[in-house]
């Protein structure tokens, strides 16, 4: 797909991923992520919470095993994927519709918590070859003086 | 800070995070992320790697620590944060320039990966205060069969 | 605000902008973007059309007043903002949910179209200083030949 | 390309855009942003401009003849696409690389003008067809109510 429109969302999981075999054999992991944005007071020079933006995110497939295996209720992670808008109609025939994330890629945050990574061999035959890690570091040739100095 | 341009780099550590505690007492951890694009090749039906694109990334305080203890060389992380632009002169005058990413979050993708997070006690004291996850799920009252159609 | 979710939409606006001044004294303009993705259909080489994602924008002040002045049902935009979600209950007590973009940014794509840009002598007064284009070109003494090998 | 790193920067063009035909026969547009962030200073309550981040954007065909014509030096804008990293040797043999930005979509900015946008027919035979602005407002089964009270 060209043009979808990506989003990168900071939250904390409200409840454990929901892990299920679909009939088709494809695996899926769903899961909703609380994203609470903060406000300073520059009165009182405080923090306070604002409104909590929800979003109910899908993976799939080996990812999606891996969503259920790591995460649970509370786990504050960095999730990024595709915004989707869904419509359908009931069976009364009201139209309904939702907003929801396709999951690319997703991870634990860091930044209150540690983590300890499990590689895992990557599954053949699912059509996609994942990007390899350089193995060489790019950078190396860069005068030592020159390394110092950069202040990043 | 406003305005600041935010990315999100999806990539694998080159090296080992670099930790340090500068002189003014803040931690500090920097690595490269060489994030690896694939192009369809139309004709043959494969994906071949594109040009990586390495971005020197920077991350502070408690995050820094829990960077160096989670990640490795390899690790395929999530990084969203804010590119920066540094400005300098060498000792010769000459002038250098160098972008780098200021991490806000980082985390270990669970694409090829499980991993096993354990949650800190937050630090008190750097003035800043984290959001909590709301405790109840805001769907819940969701009628059961609207929720069954969700496609979410 | 710290944290919000941040999004770009690229799409087109499904109607002319609704403009309105509030009982504030607040200027606001809201109007719908549709931003539709595309698939190759691998087989027969073309290009498809998705499901389209519908996004509620809403631009305050003077922003608000150059959106309904410029822009038309129909015109390609880029819009960047911050993704929220609303919550209310109905009188008759249901309660509902509704995604919205608050626009930090917007304009016209220049994809399919040419424009005609009227700069305006910045309002006074509403507390934002924007920031200023730098006179010089920071990349004037890059080399010569150097700047003719840059491939960007 | 797939998992190509994007980004969306808001700034100003600190020169005019250079305009010219490859011998391919492809057209390109090269320009400068500047985009500057402002920090909040919190004892004064004023707004200061940081560092400005400058990055190099290239646009193609059409969309760099749109760009040529309508954008000039200093003139706010929105532009997304691809964050790259090209890196070449010099003819002394040293190495050098340079961060762009490839752009897939730029409009100026509305925040402090008004655009007149002229829309054209599109071109043929580049391989790309166009989304289409969908015909009827995917809202207007919305009961009245409702709408009233959705807050965006």
């Amino acid at each position: 797909m060209a043009g979808e429109t990506t989003i990168t969302v900071v939250g904390n999981l409200i409840d454990d991923p929901q892990f299920r075999v679909l009939t088709s054999g494809h695996s899926q992991a769903k899961f909703t992520v609380a994203s609470t944005p903060r406000t300073l007071d520059r009165q009182s020079g405080e923090w306070r919470d604002g409104d909590p933006l929800f979003l109910n995110c899908t993976a799939w497939r080996d990812l999606a095993g891996h969503v259920a295996e790591s995460l649970t209720k509370g786990t504050r992670v960095i999730v990024t994927g595709r915004l989707r808008l869904s419509r359908w109609e009931t069976e009364e025939g009201e139209k309904r519709s939702a907003y929801g994330l396709e999951v690319d890629e997703i991870g634990p945050s860091l930044r209150f918590a540690t983590a300890k990574v499990a590689k895992l061999s990557r599954a053949k035959g699912d059509g996609f070859v994942p990007p390899q890690a350089p193995d060489s570091n790019p950078w190396e040739s860069t005068p030592a003086d020159a390394k110092a100095e950069v202040p990043f």
